[in-house]
């Protein structure tokens, strides 16, 4: 048998990182994980005891393919609470994993070799999935001095679509309400279908994240449960959509998925309720930044995008190297560091950036600046 | 915004009816549920216990894509007790569901416009992926005195790739060592890529079902933990592939899942060893399928397929309409039982079909039975 052309995908380069960092601990090396784009924490107690009730009580079945009405209406909710949108639950579906909405968002919006324009650096994954979907990414070159964010003038001809991320991933810089309404605005002017990736929203260490459904309805906006809520492993996402795409949506879900996973829905409700133990984990998040933007710095790597919300700093090393692959082999054989080489974020300029995570405890992320001081030091 | 031309997925008929009983309940009649696609008995008590431990001991966050070692291990070893057949737990692939094996198989396997053959009637959802996909789904009409399931000269010419489903939904038909050697053979010499979809294995009342992989290793098998150990809404299936494509898999699953649920996973590994609680759940189906053998005909539905495994049957109704969706509801109407038109299942023939599922307890199929023996009576 064959495999298909759409199926040819790009590896992730941090795999690679990963497995040298599991095989050094595996040797007895202590690794610092830099490199981690999830929380350490586990799904909040309240999240994991609703689960357990919810096991005990009933078999947990499939669920309508949309998800649970009352999850459904509790994120509504706080829509109104976060954004001050009133938003009609129906237009809330339920996805597994925002893997799961970019598959069920693409698929209702775009045929095969639709032009999907992607800013970067960026979530490796966009530019996978709609390959593999048969589409085409459209690579955006951001400026540094735009805080590695897409505005109107970098959106070439043609596009079909358009993906923004505000946090992005690996810069964790914002589009501000003026920012995120001229790419908006740009994108009706040229009847380009928008999409806007908010997983981050809730992670922010200055002014709360604007949700483009602030602005208009004519978005899909997904979002998930994995990084506030800290629920990666569950698969459990969601996907705000204009109300005259619910019926369409609600058909692919029921193909493409039946449901998303009952027992992570059970979990996620519950979570939302869950805010004195989600605040703590944020301002471990908030300490930990303050640590990177004084230590990183000192350390000599001080071209750095302001990281106004997520858990990752994006610097520019590139007066350091033209490789970060390798100079990200050698921070982890000599520092015991692991940190992401950019090429996975920007295939153009990836090899003169890093990205270094600081979701794991505090603790940590001392250690680990000590030593990438001590690494940069002795480097000279 | 535009909705895809590839969105424009079929909805199910089946909705309407649930959507129907749903009214009837709440308007206070009783339904028996024979439309159901699912077991009503829960995760087995060891599989939720494992769980519960598990939601203790840590953070259950991402899994490596392809899944926890230790469960795709367990599977192998399963093939070794069940089937005979020596598997490197390497080709075992963990999936959202087996509806996520669907997309990463086609994905992995067929570009845009690929012609793949499925045997009508079959589970609908294998079409409306294919088209979400981009693909092209060929229906095949298979023949009653088949069991409903095709055979090498049904198979038409210019086909990339070709679903088997054994036993079969909606008919729990099986094809035999014989008969799947036969298509097996008539893949290869079409050069035609082969799925095998094998969910409902575990559940058959007389010899256990042949899987694919007693025969070649040059076929996808795709399974999943939500039939027979009872686990629907937890979606978590697994995938076996040749040994060369497993790279390519490995690739898609991190992009296009990230992984599957982990606490899902958990669950099917512990489910896997508890075999007294999902022998019990299958002796339930057994008697219930006993009652249908015998009630059906003698209320009338007699021009049945013998159903082999899972737990549907699947009826010939033409003699008595040519509307299974009008006659499905006036069944929901008069005798309080809820059934499938088999309009979902086969676009040609579904007219004159229904599916019956006997998923639910023992008491309720006595009920459903005696309700429609007197519907069928009084209709004369």
């Amino acid at each position: 048998m064959r495999t298909s052309s759409r199926s040819e995908v790009d590896p992730f380069i941090v795999m690679d990182v990963m497995e040298a960092a599991r095989a050094a601990e595996e040797a007895g090396r202590h690794i610092i994980h830099m490199e981690v784009g999830q929380p350490g924490t586990p799904a909040p107690e309240g999240a994991r005891r609703a689960l357990q009730e919810a096991m005990a009580a009933g078999p947990l079945g499939y669920t309508v393919a949309l998800g649970l009405p009352e999850l459904r209406a509790r994120i509504a909710r706080h829509y109104g609470e976060w954004h001050g949108v009133d938003l009609d639950p129906a237009r809330v579906v339920m996805t597994p994993g925002s893997s799961g909405a970019f598959i069920l968002g693409f698929t209702a919006l775009f045929d095969s070799g639709a032009r999907v324009g992607l800013g970067d650096p960026g979530y490796p994954s966009y530019r996978q999935i709609l390959s593999a979907l048969g589409m085409q990414p459209v690579g955006i070159q951001t400026a540094a001095e735009n805080r590695y964010q897409p505005v109107p003038g970098d959106l070439p001809e043609g596009l079909d679509g358009l993906m923004l991320a505000s946090p992005g991933n690996p810069t964790g810089t914002m589009l501000d309400r003026d920012a995120l309404s001229a790419m908006i605005e740009a994108a009706r002017e040229r009847d380009i279908s928008l999409i806007s990736d908010e997983i981050y929203h809730g992670l922010h260490y200055d002014s709360p994240a604007v949700s483009a459904l602030e602005l208009t309805d004519e978005v899909y906006v997904i979002n998930s449960f994995s990084k506030y809520y800290s629920m990666t492993g569950w698969r459990i996402g969601w996907m705000v959509v204009p109300e005259d795409h619910v019926r369409v949506i609600e058909r692919l879900a029921q193909n493409l998925f039946i449901c998303p996973p009952h027992a992570s829905q059970i979990a996620a409700l519950a979570a939302m309720d869950c805010e004195d133990e989600l605040e703590a984990n944020r301002a471990v998040y908030a300490a930990n930044r303050a640590l990177m933007l004084d230590g990183l710095p000192k350390a000599g790597f001080d071209r750095i995008a302001p990281p106004d919300g997520a858990f990752y700093v994006y610097a520019d090393v590139s007066h350091l190297t033209d490789d970060s692959r390798a100079f990200a082999a050698e921070i982890l054989d000599k520092a015991g560091v692991a940190v992401t080489p950019g090429l996975d974020f920007d295939p153009v300029r990836g090899g003169g950036t890093l990205r270094f995570s600081y979701a794991r405890a505090t603790a940590d992320i001392e250690e680990g600046l000590a030593r990438l001081a001590t690494f940069m030091a002795a480097r000279g």
